[in-house]
């Protein structure tokens, strides 16, 4: 069974049972690029009913839509919040039009859901017309953007969830670790003692710059331009649904979101969302960063650093037997590559904007979406699967320090700079231990070397009186 | 109803239906992140199987397998490659372990199958062993790379096609507009005439350029490790199993692969599909100038250039009556920007690897294949959606030259560069023509005006003899 | 004339009139990439020159340096702070070693100085050391990536200032073109009015935007991991002078630099510099969007938008007389995109950290001190080579308006969005105007269209009250 | 002294002992951008001289050029190609226009040198005209890029010459290094013995991969657009130029370049150098990849995976004595971050051509000529100054094999892979060795241990025959 649907293009039979239109079922077929649709991305639907949701009762409240009408729109809309009927979203993220398809393929489905409440058929628009009701005062090129950044907000907030059950991990295994002695590296090469401890809680630190990072960018995604309609101008739009909309969507939300300054530059913008994504580029760098330790520490189990021992989650070869590999680490580092690699994408969309508007703005919305996503499954996956039962190697640890040429730098401060390479050198060469050498050639007692050697000294460094 | 199976880090109950075993279990469990599993990429598990029956087929003839063994995971594999079981594949595109779990997973997928096929219930490794027997002489260092490479030759030859298909319509354009004068535009600015035809006849060149690019990449994915194993010294396979594999590969998938001269640096090396995602990137940055230059001389309908017109897809606003945009070419920019991300992903994943293997390939091969899809459906669209329909508006292309001032340039062999530049700045502030102040001016008869400036005259220049 | 010196690696002869000594002429002789070098950056050096003073004096005053070595060294680096001997610093700007060869470099200049202030000559590091009291109680894994913040926060300060500029002459000229009615686009095609003050007012705005940005960035520089030494332990340095060091600094500088909360992590990361970067990629994506929107606007002179008339700069063509290109705004898209690609540089430099330490972070110094720079010149040169001076063309932009058809929406709150298209589709056809047609199907009278099309209606919408 | 010069724009005062004119000294004015100039790359300005020295000698031919003015003009034209008046070149290398700041530059450069020839003072352009003659049947458009091309083409055969360098000493080290057992690593894990002479044989192999890369690359370098003048139509430029220009060009530089098939896609097109660009990227990640082998078997001396020593360029720390870091590796690091970031940058003015020209090519010639000379100095630096005198340490390599579990993979063939995992796992556990265990367990004796364990053995594998 269907019904004729039509718009000024021409006339199309749509199948009865979908709550979608002319215009969603054009979309479909114009966009056949990356097999992923808007039902794929849930909280974008839910994030779009909420700013509707805000709009049909601005409308309603200044007075240029009917109750009837839009009592029949707010239990449709309802419906889309609570997450039923994701499935008649269908076009594909990327689309041409900026985001008119999206925002045709909500207003089609809330029209004809609110036809049925009122007692009417699918597609009867007469008495409930898609632009002239639904999208009341509305346009695509202010809901669309809207949507994205009050979408964006709520995924960033589940980011910061899971940024915090990473933080927590780590700094429950910093505690653990925090006197086991080893060995820091700068360059890779054998620098000073450090702890394990140290390192994993200067990971956790890094979260927390990230954290801090997250939470200028949540404070832009506050600012939208509902009421700026076409192109920024407010026309077509009751001059007070500005004010009230935005109310009606902090009381839905329960976020302090507010009204642009400049509804002009507020629409045809998207840098705020290339600044999100600087964001997220810059964690998924530090986690990266955070990773490749890990995989370095992991090195071995023989033949590398060997000082942790990451939890084994799968066999690691097909040929090679017992092997296992740092797979959560490795995946966490794809995942993070992913994420700088839509940082690029996103970057480009934006850069293509003219005049009021930016037709690339599916692109950014698909690119950011993604990378919010993984970013967010990249937290949660190490924190889980790797950091939470992550174990330290503490002998292999201090057998390395204790090792090392690179404590002789505790001897500068009493033998100069000059002497302590020349200890170093022979050692090197020797193979004889650095504090051997100092007691050979006379300049440092055996009781000095074991206290300057002594590992916890070395990390509590106490300093002589003036330099000669 | 569940079985047992076990590997070396324990034990867990399956699904008695699944066909994929405790290696997949384990790695559906450990590796959520994209969402996009192997199953949403058929041409990838077809290539793998295609890998995996010549190494049966290998092992068969070197006499290292038997051949019941052999007879039951050649019918087994030719059910994968006739693509049944699909929905066996469901590790995430992205996962740690280099491939291993995508190896294991069709590994076990194929033991189950030929254990059905011998008698046998699935999970019943004692009469077939997925890594003895399925995995015999090879490695996921050997297998997976090259069946990357398999899988992106293939997509490739699809690119290819699409490719063809979108310079056929643009020649025909080409022909079409071939006699429409068109202002010619360098930097935006009015330059000197041309015609659309030649617009379009470049725009076709431009994906021939890239037609050239892409066969020489595809020359770059036949070279293949089969044969290297774990870490290219070819442990664990017998010695002949490397020259025969290949030959087995040519007559399953009839492309003549070959083998590669270093199988060392070859398993270690993921440089060629940095290669080729250059590859793709360039495509993608000249489609992107296509599109926007198609928008551009699309903009209007009364207000911007106006020289053809993209067939109308859909309404454009949800807002503006009657406005029509873009959109196809708008969503082939946008597919076009996510190739480009893709590359930057690529290259870091690529720039990650460390000694004998690139533990970040699966990354690789991820978003190779999206920027594959992308790209294929990108030149399908604008070809069929946007360039077969397009037309032209030759009376506001003529028109706009005919007004213009540019077309000057065609006075300096006559008269000098100084003087045609003074009558330029004079057609400027004055509104005159340019011809009618050649005239003015002593500089030029009516007659060689009229002759100078006909379009088809500028089109095909003549040269007067020596400069004076 | 030459004098000898010796480090652990062995001897070499050095001309007498450089105050530079061996480490930094192994450093100028191993690092030959970019021919770039730290003098061709003097806010660096004299960045650089601010941290040691303020480390001497902190030595001093925790009484770890004598008074007289103390004094000699204040003596020099106030010059080094002054510029001079800024030829002195010759090594290439990126260089291995993590920052050692510029802490060196600037080290033994200081050294040397000192050396000839106390009357000795250079070269007699007996009397004053070069790593044991110049470089005392700091590594150059403290004071680089400190010398670093404090230059980046001194050249952001610059760039707020420009871009200061910028918004200024926007705003002048946003004010003067505020009465000139222009054609709004949305996806490069015809969508209703706006005025060209608000298209020069947005650019403002989008600046202001940045800046907000680039305060958030100035914070993020304020940290400093000064007495974390080596790693982060603060090995060798005395336990008060990361307190006091602080306290000289921000006396020196008048800026309330502080110190770090996480040593380890502090000396580890580079994080911040990728969001700084990130700051000033978001900022160059906003620029190319508004010298686009220019070039666009300014496109002709009689075959593009023609909307605005850029200052001409230069001729513009080698062959095409009187042809004036939008050279200003090309240049800046050009630095823009550096901007860009140095993004990824930076971004690439940070993701291979690795323990404690990052050892390509002299890399992102030079990109990143090339973007500030870079953008600094773009918005200065915009601001006074392009916006200063540009002129709309008042008749062309309201002719454009008057021709449209867009403006069919201003009917929609009267007539339905149906009505309006179908006229908008009769008028694209007919070449009709959209006001005859409403008059015609007596949709609406003369009055009224004259009423709702007066463009200063249509910028200041009303609404009729309750939709039928 | 000065001397009057004029444009269309107006008339300046011009240094009467520069070479250049008005338009050069505009641009100078206009463009301040990178502080780097055209004269700093003469390489640049060289094959601009070789493109006009072409276009005159063919002017000439076809009889538009009189013999007079074209032998003064062959004069100064053979000086610039001799590398004179370099300092001539002031215009900043990024610069609006497309290319005719440089293009003027040179033709007033040539003018004035050519007037003096002709006994004639500077500026007297009454004689000899910068636009008419000295550019005659030229325009920015066909010799801006051509040059771009010859240049590129120039330095790729440089940069192939120092690729071929560091084949050379890799060949040589592999050679030295071909006995020396070391463990093979997958995912840093340990995994099968390999030598250290495949490791670097590898990395040659990796370089003669990117060599047929940039071959292929060098190629699409020699299509150039000479006589296509301002937009391809070849307006102004007599119908027989074309041919023979590019034989002049042939015999000029003695390469075989090639007129374009299309010169209207020609004049517009930069994806060319994109393409080139890819190639840089693709070899400069896998220079990445080596440089990282490098420091990481470089790791140590004590606490790291120290397999090889790195030669000692210069004391790795200010702090720490007798630490020695592998600058040459990473400061080749950062030369190809920066190759990689231009890569951004040249794909991003690549992506916004528009219509007939792309106004961004300078911005391409800039960072390509960038990416070229750095990376053909990281070939040469990591050749001489890293691998020429890198040193194994064999016994550190052999006791890391010896003392590895992953050997037992070799035992697969014969007592399957269960087995092997299980002895693994125990071997791990007790820090048994594999071979101990697997003879306790009476599946292998100790003469076959022996035999299957020698590390010779595994390099070279022998298969036994049928799987039971």
């Amino acid at each position: 069974m269907t019904r004729k649907e039509h718009d000024f293009i021409g006339e199309l039979e749509i199948e009865n049972d979908v709550y979608y239109g002319i215009q969603t079922f054009r979309a479909i077929e114009n966009f056949k690029m990356t097999r992923r649709r808007l039902k794929d991305y849930p909280f974008f639907i839910k994030a779009f009913a909420q700013i509707k949701k805000a709009a049909i009762l601005a409308n309603k409240e200044v007075g240029v839509l009917d109750k009837k009408r839009a009592d029949a729109l707010i239990l449709a809309v309802d419906e889309l919040i609570q997450g039923r009927y994701i499935d008649q979203f269908m076009v594909d993220m990327i689309q041409g039009g900026a985001g008119t398809s999206t925002n045709m393929n909500i207003n089609e489905v809330l029209t004809n859901i609110a036809l049925e409440k009122m007692g009417h058929k699918k597609g009867e628009y007469n008495y409930l017309h898609v632009n002239d009701h639904t999208n009341l005062g509305q346009s695509t090129n202010d809901t669309y953007p809207s949507s994205v950044k009050v979408a964006v907000y709520a995924k960033l907030s589940d980011l910061l969830k899971a940024m915090k059950i990473l933080v927590e991990e780590l700094e429950k295994k910093a505690d653990e670790f925090k006197d086991i002695i080893k060995m820091g590296r700068t360059e890779l090469e054998d620098a000073v003692p450090t702890t394990l401890g140290n390192s994993f809680n200067a990971f956790a630190t890094y979260i927390k710059f990230d954290i801090k990072n997250i939470k200028f960018a949540m404070e832009l995604m506050k600012s939208l331009n509902l009421g700026a309609t076409a192109i920024g101008t407010g026309i077509n739009c009751h001059p007070d649904y500005k004010f009230i909309v935005i109310e009606k969507l902090k009381q839905i939300t329960e976020i302090d979101f507010k009204q642009s300054d400049d509804f002009i530059a507020a629409t045809q913008d998207t840098g705020d969302f290339v600044m999100v994504s600087g964001v997220l580029k810059t964690a998924a760098v530090r986690l990266s960063k955070i990773i490749n330790d890990l995989r370095l520490m992991n090195s071995g189990p023989r033949c590398g650093f060997g000082e942790i021992e990451l939890p084994q989650m799968q066999p690691g070869s097909s040929i090679m037997p017992g092997k296992v590999n740092p797979v959560i680490c490795e995946v966490v580092g794809e995942a993070c590559h992913e994420v700088i690699g839509n940082d690029t994408t996103i970057m480009l969309c934006s850069q293509r904007g003219e005049f009021e508007l930016n037709a690339f703005e599916p692109g950014i919305a698909y690119a950011l979406f993604n990378s919010l996503i993984l970013l967010e499954n990249a937290y949660k996956t190490l924190a889980n699967k790797a950091i939470k039962d992550v174990k330290a190697k503490p002998e292999n640890c201090l057998n390395l320090v204790l090792n090392s040429v690179g404590i002789v730098t505790a001897f500068n401060p009493i033998i100069g700079y000059e002497n302590s390479a020349s200890i170093a050198k022979e050692a090197l060469q020797s193979g004889k231990s650095v504090g051997e050498i100092a007691i050979e050639r006379g300049l440092l007692t055996k009781k000095e070397v074991d206290d300057i050697l002594d590992p916890k000294n070395m990390l509590n460094p106490k300093m002589p009186s003036i330099k000669k």
